[in-house]
């Protein structure tokens, strides 16, 4: 028997060389004669633009260019970018030009761009470019933007508001009428942001004898923008080839097509000169897109016991000021709904509504740790004003193992009913409680007040829909050496793909782990790809890699078979080899491979087509559930209002696991990404809509000294939606982790009668919510 | 109806860039910090290397690296090159190592290679490499070579042979007992040079980060480059890209694989910098392969009447210093028969010699030319010694059109039975000789014979097996646009393979011509491929091609017709559009495309896989025989012995013609280059293995002016064994062309009795035959 290579604990064959320095980001690629550029942005949230002299920054030695949209040419100039996910749903549909035309809707839109020998002097003659702007009122607030007379977001829309989603099932007005109990939540959940370590960066190159334009661009959808690109410069998809080199994290923001990868482009063409772009930190606040502020206001009917009966609500969704991305963000703000949770009735709707802010897109988890957040709070809502424990109020609303598949009444994008394929959450709440001595915690939180400590301990459930479809691709292809090389179109920002995508196929073909190379995201090694969001590519790519290793297993099987003359199940690949089993007869997987290359004095062997490869599609028509709960426990000072994370548990159930290091790598990154969203980071805006908060000093990441231990359990209830049973992780760590640590901060600030409707808990609001608290309690 | 593209006589695709300088060779190719190799190259046919003192050329400022083998490490200084065709029939087999280890057999072999940041400090340091050689004899002629006593080419040897080949068929010693008749011919075919407009060259880069060696080179065959670089430098395949750009030529000698490709490899390793080497002229006429000196002595025994009973001989072939390309060429050499003619019998041996000259391989009909020379100079043989007209012997003796598939009885290389597939040989003939006037020719002969003018008339069928095996790939992909993306191993040398391949799939994909794009030879795009030779591309190839477009064009039917709801037979692709037909249904073909690359807000349709795109390998298993015949009518000047060739008439059948312009260009081009075997190209060696005619002024190339009005007839009988009935037409120009030419020139000599045994028929060689001739005449 050969080595087993799923599930097996392998370090990642990406980090020797990321961990060295020796990674290839999109800034670490130099051409010759290449040359910089900056971009000119707003300086206002809302300004017409009375004119553009652009004279003083040409006249700067070094620069080679200094455009408005007009003098990009048609056909950027023509029009707005193409909205990526168009929707009938759509009321307003607002997308940006390349470069503001005549009116600037956020801080940081691209007004002009500036391309010159060298950054510095990029930036230089950015700053010489005089914009003459006429202030116009803003809109910043998406609550206040859906009042009468509010100030619109586009001076010539009718209002603010860019489309309504409803969502529902069952019957709500009769599960409300003469419920035992009806209770309310009101909760407001901060945009914040995404900031990878890398920013986006573009470099393009234009090859005027081949006609070919390369980008290099640090996005997670590599196809989108080849896609776009073509529509938008009209050009032949054929004439064009997007690579995602390394980069350095995505989550989300960089799934989208930006403006400043058009402009590049053109600017590659124009000049006949490669031309670079890098965001630096402070454009990253303002230049990419954010999560998005949402305001929920949700009522649940429950029985006496807790469990739920309906829940009805209203969210309003601020999309910022365009809308590049469709209605996705908003939609799938609602889509988690049920939760883990056996509802039989729901209406909500969903107002989308542009302000003068930053457009938003996705952020790992993309509007389901608004919807988780919501659901959560209710849950613990109910545990709360019915004296229940909130643990025992989860569990009598579970949906149970043996309710699956199960129909939630919820519709999928196609319209399709809404099944969870599998789960067990009962056991995973009940492992992630005994984890976190749960039972323990009633003897410290007591010890703890008796000292003047106030300890809490909170917890979340979760499900996600992962493995969005509707596919990714991989191709396998054995060398005479005996090496595997993999190539698909699924892009990574530093999920470790290439270790999983191996781990699959040395699985199937018996060979070493170090013998697999993987090669992504370049769309002229791989001719489709979709996107690395939505917890995905383990389910879609993953599952594309074993169809295409089987198809190469089985390709070596016949040629084995029919070279030692036994029949084909008789045939085992292992340690390299591919053998008879149970004798001594084998050869080698690369000397198959060599066979069939094929020469021209050694053909192809009869009924064998040349070449030991395959293709490998995997359409994701049914979507895996990933799910788990999390136990937040936490120490908060109530004097200087600061959250100490004590301990965290997760107990995840992503089926099957391919490789337990990378999956509680990216728990656990979700997990801190979801501390940051819970305790730290808040991106403030003034009432003139200007970003207050665009540097890191002000905007706070966590840092490893926040981060507690965050301890690990697997519950596998493998997929029956795909061969190996897998489902997506990637976010699957921040959904319930804003749920489980505000849950934790309430409960531990329980004596003082705290409710804690938003986040972030930073120090400032932790004191005023104890001393709203206390003022409202009666002494 | 749409537009028909095969058979069609468009321009070439590749000719806009190709003629405006915008091609773009290996030596186009810059790259920053890029060094220029050049090669130490032996000055002796043969010596012993007692030492290599490469000092002063590294002190030389502006040299990075000065090697010998040693210095090249493990594993290339480890042994010689890998045999690229082995046999068993290879009693010697003499490979050379990249670098001469301690002894060199030929005048050109690379014994050090300095680089350097320029070429011409490379080459002044060459110079002052100081190799302290001790000359040993040298053998040169190939007959000589295999005389008792005769120099040894390779020191440690036992004697020059390196291989016995022998085939045949029937009862020759039957044929040859009381035949009526039995003739001798006695004949020397002369060695040349391919002499393709480029050199080679070859351009090696390294990736330290990514372990990725990529390497351009002007070669035929990017596969076998691929295969046998991983296997020499001990790197799996995956982390080698070979590429061959615009290539200027090949015709054979760029098939194979040469030591310079290697250390150039290394030296980019080793150096961590491009290196490039080009060829100059100099070194093209001793380091790239030559032909071939062959010597052929055959009896033919034959009825009164001019039938062939079977014929009977021995060939010694030259190989010169070494084997690298195993026997094929011999082999080649001795296919071919018994040509165009229904032969009962026939027994051939076959001596493969080394000689201390430069090694040869096959060129533009790799010994073709050579066994279509001797059997067409065996029928002239006939026909002149019992006053028979040359035309009507060969009708005598052609096989007929309803013999067909027609076995010869000779074996393939597979062991399998060669059987001719199609053709109308007398057909042929005739068109030809009416189209030259061969009615009129007696009368135009003696009428400038009264004039003191001499005219010939020579006539030279052939067959040529094309299109070998095992296969060629073609990928296509359709854009959103509409454009087609084709992708194939198949490398171009200027045969217009592109425009061949693009008629091919617009015929099938109803698309403008110019909407299709092909990217050929680089092993990143596609995975496997043979090579460019032996007229295979457009039987491989061009089926391939049509193969992947069927297939694509099946799945764009699949599509509409779900789309339209109706029969998919109703569906047509034309125009850029998928129709229904008979209606104003229809769907432009790059929006087929575009539903089926997918986006996450669009599933693939159900039923279909991802991607409007496919591959196809079309194997070719049999062997479809090109054939025709030649005329040639020359006037010969009996004073200064020079040839002029007055007309000249190629009635030719490779089944369907795909681009007739492509096709009349090779044929066109295969004639000239017979015309410079017959009449011009001479290397010339001296006694000692030197050669003198290592210049374009001394190895005379015809020139325009040399080049009589070529006019080309087309029969077409399809192959049965490919879809689209071709045959290969890349080298049957060149390959009866020296035997039409010699038979000319025989017959405008015939007053004087001249026989022409050798070519080429230079001035000189001409006036000494006359000479001869009349010297031994009774006056």
């Amino acid at each position: 028997m050969g080595v087993r290579h799923i599930g097996a604990d392998v370090r990642r064959l990406e980090d020797p060389r990321l961990l060295t320095g020796r990674g290839r980001y999109t800034d670490d690629i130099r051409r010759p004669g290449m040359l910089q550029a900056a971009f000119v942005r707003s300086a206002h949230a809302h300004a017409a633009i009375r004119g553009i002299d652009l004279s003083a920054a040409r006249a700067l030695p070094g620069v080679h260019a200094a455009w408005a949209l007009a003098d990009l040419g048609s056909p950027l100039a023509d029009g707005p970018m193409a909205q990526m996910a168009p929707s009938p749903l759509i009321k307003q549909d607002r997308v940006q030009h390349v470069l503001a035309k005549d009116e600037v809707c956020y801080v940081g839109e691209p007004v002009a761009v500036v391309i010159a020998e060298s950054r510095h002097i990029a930036e230089d003659a950015a700053a010489l470019v005089a914009v003459d702007y006429d202030t116009i009122p803003a809109v910043v607030d998406c609550r206040a933007a859906m009042e009468p007379g509010a100030p619109v977001a586009h001076r010539d829309a009718e209002g603010n508001l860019a489309a309504k989603l409803a969502v529902g099932f069952g019957d709500v007005e009769a599960a409300f009428t003469d419920a035992p109990h009806v209770f309310t939540v009101d909760l407001m959940q901060h945009r914040g942001g995404a900031h990878p370590m890398e920013g986006r960066a573009v470099l393009a190159e234009h090859d005027p004898e081949t006609g070919k334009l390369t980008v290099h661009s640090a996005t997670q959808s590599p196809y989108l923008v080849k896609r776009l690109l073509a529509r938008l410069l009209k050009i032949d998809e054929q004439d064009l080839r997007v690579v995602a080199p390394d980069v350095g994290g995505g989550f989300g923001p960089k799934a989208v097509f930006y403006p400043e990868e058009a402009v590049l482009a053109v600017a590659a063409m124009k000049l006949g000169r490669p031309v670079k772009w890098a965001e630096d930190r402070r454009e990253h606040f303002v230049a990419t897109a954010n999560q998005r502020d949402q305001h929920w206001r949700l009522e649940v009917a429950c029985e006496a016991d807790g469990r739920m009966r309906g829940i009805r609500g209203h969210v309003t969704h601020d999309n910022g000021a365009y809308l590049p991305y469709g209605l996705i963000l908003a939609a799938t703000a609602l889509a988690p709904f049920p939760g883990a949770y056996a509802l039989p009735s729901l209406s909500l709707t969903l107002d989308v509504v542009y302000t003068n802010t930053t457009p938003t897109t996705p952020v790992r988890g993309a509007g389901r740790p608004n919807a988780i957040f919501a659901v959560e709070r209710t849950i613990d809502c109910i545990a709360r004003n019915l004296g229940l424990d909130p643990a025992e109020v989860r569990r009598r609303n579970y949906i149970r193992p043996e309710q699956f598949p199960y129909v939630t009444g919820m519709k999928a994008r196609d319209g399709s009913p809404v099944a969870y394929d599998s789960g067990d959450y009962e056991h995973c709440l009940d492992t992630a409680l005994e984890m976190a001595d749960s039972a323990g915690f009633a003897a410290r939180q007591a010890e703890a007040r008796s000292r003047g400590r106030y300890l809490g301990l909170g917890v979340a459930s979760f499900i996600e829909d992962t493995g969005l479809g509707p596919f990714e691709g991989v191709h396998v292809r054995v060398t005479a050496q005996g090496g595997v090389h993999v190539t698909t179109g699924a892009a990574s920002q530093g999920q470790g793909h290439a270790t999983t995508l191996a781990q699959i196929v040395a699985e199937k073909l018996g060979v070493e782990l170090g013998k697999v190379k993987v090669t992504s995201a370049d769309t002229d090694s791989f001719g489709y790809g979709i996107a690395t969001i939505a917890s995905r590519t383990a389910v879609t790519a993953g599952s594309s890699a074993h169809l295409a290793a089987t198809e190469v297993h089985d390709k070596a099987v016949r040629y084995a078979a029919a070279l030692f003359e036994v029949e084909p199940d008789r045939i085992v690949l292992e340690d390299g080899m591919v053998k008879v089993a149970g004798t001594n007869q084998s050869i080698l997987i690369g000397e198959v491979a060599l066979a069939l290359a094929g020469t021209i004095a050694q053909p192809i062997p009869a009924g064998l087509s040349p070449g030991l490869e395959a293709t490998g599609y995997f359409e994701a028509r049914a979507t895996p559930h990933s799910s788990g709960s999390n136990v937040a426990e936490v120490e908060v000072d109530i004097e200087t209002g600061a959250v100490h994370l004590l301990n965290y548990i997760v107990v995840h159930d992503c089926g099957r696991v391919i490789n337990p290091k990378i999956v509680d790598g990216q728990i656990t990154g979700g997990v801190v990404h979801g501390i940051g969203n819970a305790l730290f980071e808040e991106m403030v805006y003034d009432a003139a809509g200007q970003p207050v908060s665009t540097n890191l000093g002000e905007y706070l990441l966590p840092t490893a000294t926040e981060i507690p231990p965050i301890r690990i359990g697997h519950v596998e209830t493998p997929s029956p939606l795909n061969p190996l049973g897998i489902k997506g992780a990637g976010e699957s760590g921040t959904i319930p982790a804003i749920a489980a640590i505000v849950a934790a901060v309430e409960n531990a600030l329980q004596p003082f009668g705290v409710v804690v409707d938003r986040y972030p808990l930073n120090p400032e609001r932790v004191v005023d919510m104890i001393d709203a608290a206390r003022a409202a309690t009666p002494a």
